[in-house]
């Protein structure tokens, strides 16, 4: 087999849920691709890898030193949403109906992957509560094992700050979730926090 | 959202079978990873894309003008099998039963995509034949509709030369597949072609 060939291979399979056979079909797709347009590809690849930043605020991803979020003096400052990761910050952005602002932890705490709290930008989200102006801290953190012992301890932790509110963004049946098909903890934790029909 | 991860998450998804949400996924993972590492693979990638060749024997990929099977003068060259596609060469090479050369065709006749035979490598078959030399043909192609006009556009061109066998890989059900999961045509074909217990 072909050494370039073999090269691209093995190094597009190191990427998550890409094996050695869709790494083939990949590189064969390369091929028919414009060589100018793979290069495009790769140049972005470097330009994010080696440029972009985290926002010395929330730690979002940004060009620049504050996230534009953070800089936007029409949002409502006073609200920080607490997310996992990036990518949660970015579904509930494409919602469009939250004007707070971010905390990204850049994980959840895992001890059996070795991430302690410290790992986590948490004193980072405890120095902004300290710095005043916050009211309300939402924490929208997975319910998986490591996600709640996540918010157990950041609830622990803002325990010092009988002022602050803080909330948890609600857990039901999903809109569009055939009940059929919903594991048990979340219906009953459905049927629990059930609402009256006003 | 952050220009420099929307460019590398923008081009990411360019990819076949990679949508926005897992081009966001590796990006992720991109950062993650060592930038000298992310660095090695999109050179890898644009080595691949701008120095590969293709052999000018067999147009299989390769990093010379003559690829190493049609080198290598231990193997039988009295025997080229037809593949698609590189692919098809690399599996067949897999099972290191095979010691003949091969001829890949880089595709099927496909009216529907615009692929005529004289898109295909089917005259630099021809020209191979021609040379003399050899003796089988074996036809390696796939039982799609695209891939049946192709084996019968190949063996009408090669009814021109009598003295040639061509043969074709055996069809009917793999090993290890379960009968009841197999389709009718195989099925069918495999009881037609069913053969003595010697």
């Amino acid at each position: 087999m072909s050494r370039l060939l073999q090269d691209a291979v093995s190094e597009l399979s190191k990427l998550p849920g890409i094996g050695r056979r869709t790494a083939l079909r990949l590189a064969m797709h390369l091929l028919r691709t414009d060589s100018q347009a793979v290069l495009d590809m790769t140049e972005a690849i470097n330009r994010f890898r080696t440029q972009i930043k985290h926002c010395s605020k929330c730690n979002n991803l940004s060009d620049t030193d504050v996230c534009p979020i953070c800089d936007d003096n029409t949002r409502d400052n006073s609200t920080i949403c607490v997310v996992e990761q990036v990518a949660d910050l970015m579904s509930i952005e494409n919602t469009r109906q939250y004007r707070g602002l971010y905390h990204v932890l850049g994980g959840v705490i895992s001890p059996m992957q070795g991430i302690a709290p410290s790992d986590l930008k948490i004193e980072m989200l405890i120095d902004r509560i300290e710095q005043g102006g916050v009211k309300e801290v939402i924490l929208a953190i997975s319910t998986s094992v490591e996600g709640e012992t996540t918010l157990f301890y950041i609830m622990n932790r803002l325990r010092n700050y009988p002022q602050l509110k803080v909330t948890n963004i609600a857990r039901g049946i999903g809109f569009g979730d055939e009940l059929e098909y919903v594991d048990e903890l979340t219906i009953t934790h459905a049927l629990m926090n059930r609402r009256e029909i006003e």
